[in-house]
């Protein structure tokens, strides 16, 4: 069986190359029964991840990263393996959204523009036609006006705008990744919360009542929400 | 001062007309401080949201209604009189809606059909014209499916459909109206989970773990993406 070294980050192709192939191997034989940890489990499906995407396989690649930031959070939350795995996770998508949604706008022009030319033209063959009148077919300013709104509505959800406040935490202000409720019924992002608690003090950062961890309790549909709407705006992947 | 039996429920216009008088006068003179009890309170609003609604007064009779509810909520929150307020607010918004979207389909059928037009007419002009070829100009096929999918983007949250599983209540399938968190990370509609607790036993009803209901936490960011997502796409007001 071969043995790779996973607490190590290899990030030059060659080497990922190899990685990917004992990874592969690994997860083929079902690797979790060899007495591997958690945290070594973790990290296998985070460069695992990392490879496929330098080899572009980006949904392969995707899904082994959040494989990992799964097991990461299992493991522990708060950690710095978290947020990195979160980091490249969320670089990942935000490509991924920058490439498609680049393709979608080209397309909308294209056509709009077609249609302001075609409804302009069509005005023109409507009026009589008037020796010294501009060759620049213009449609009615109205009809142009509302063709505008219809096709920025079209685009809306691939341009970039303002995460609605109640999928941002209350301290961080970004979008949740593991959004947790206090019994104030307040809900912030688990990791900055549980800094808060291990180094501010035991209380709810916005009510200020008595707080204590063990009384987090995971926010599973504000969870579902966030990723509905990440799916449907990626731009809000990009990070600060 | 000026007496009202508010405990009464009258329908017809002309009392409507007489309670809305009365009720204003209350509301002027900061009847609250006046020893009415919050049930009294809450129907004096409830009575005040319907005659306005009556008198087509939408924005008004909503937020008279939207008050109601909100006191009747605070007092006891599976009460009968919060079922029918919540009832009677639903469908003022519903018919709010189907008022707006009307005009706003109706206005996008008509831009629609002269993209339609106007692109046929112009590939028509840019084709050599055959004798005996059909007077009915007919665009691209691919354009004109790309203009439809456009227009039905842009139309798309006047359109019903299924409100989205993290918006509705596991047990009743609705849309939430007033969602609480148990610490199994389940939401739930307060009401019905805390029938629930009272007539089935003391459990949550997915996870069937020990529940009781000071455990309950009101799950305000979901309240806010239900708040968010009843704005955008009126028809989910519709009652079963």
């Amino acid at each position: 069986m071969p043995r790779v070294q996973v607490g190590m980050w290899v990030k030059n192709e060659g080497e990922i190359e190899m990685v990917v192939m004992s990874k592969r191997f690994l997860v083929e034989e079902n690797w979790q029964v060899q007495g591997l940890r958690m945290g070594q489990e973790m990290e296998a499906h985070y460069m695992l991840g990392l490879a496929l995407l330098q080899r572009q396989e980006y949904a392969e690649g995707i899904k082994a990263l959040e494989k990992a930031l799964d097991l990461g959070r299992g493991a522990n939350p708060a950690s710095y393996m978290v947020e990195e795995i979160w980091q490249e996770l969320a670089k990942a998508k935000y490509s991924e959204w920058e490439h498609l949604s680049h393709a979608r706008i080209e397309r909308l022009d294209v056509l709009r523009e077609a249609c302001v030319k075609a409804l302009g033209s069509q005005r023109m063959h409507g009026v009589s036609r008037v020796i010294g009148l501009s060759n620049e077919a213009e449609g009615d300013p109205e009809q142009l006006k509302h063709l505008s709104e219809v096709f920025r509505k079209a685009a809306e959800a691939d341009i970039p705008s303002e995460v609605p406040d109640h999928l941002c935490c209350k301290i961080t202000l970004d979008i949740f990744r593991d959004p947790v409720i206090t019994p104030s019924g307040i809900t912030y992002e688990r990791a900055v919360l549980l800094g808060h608690l291990q180094k501010v003090g035991k209380f709810d950062p916005v009510t200020r009542e008595p707080l204590n961890q063990h009384q987090l309790v995971p926010n599973l549909a504000i969870k579902e929400a966030v990723r509905a709407y990440l799916d449907e705006h990626g731009w809000a992947y990009k990070l600060n």
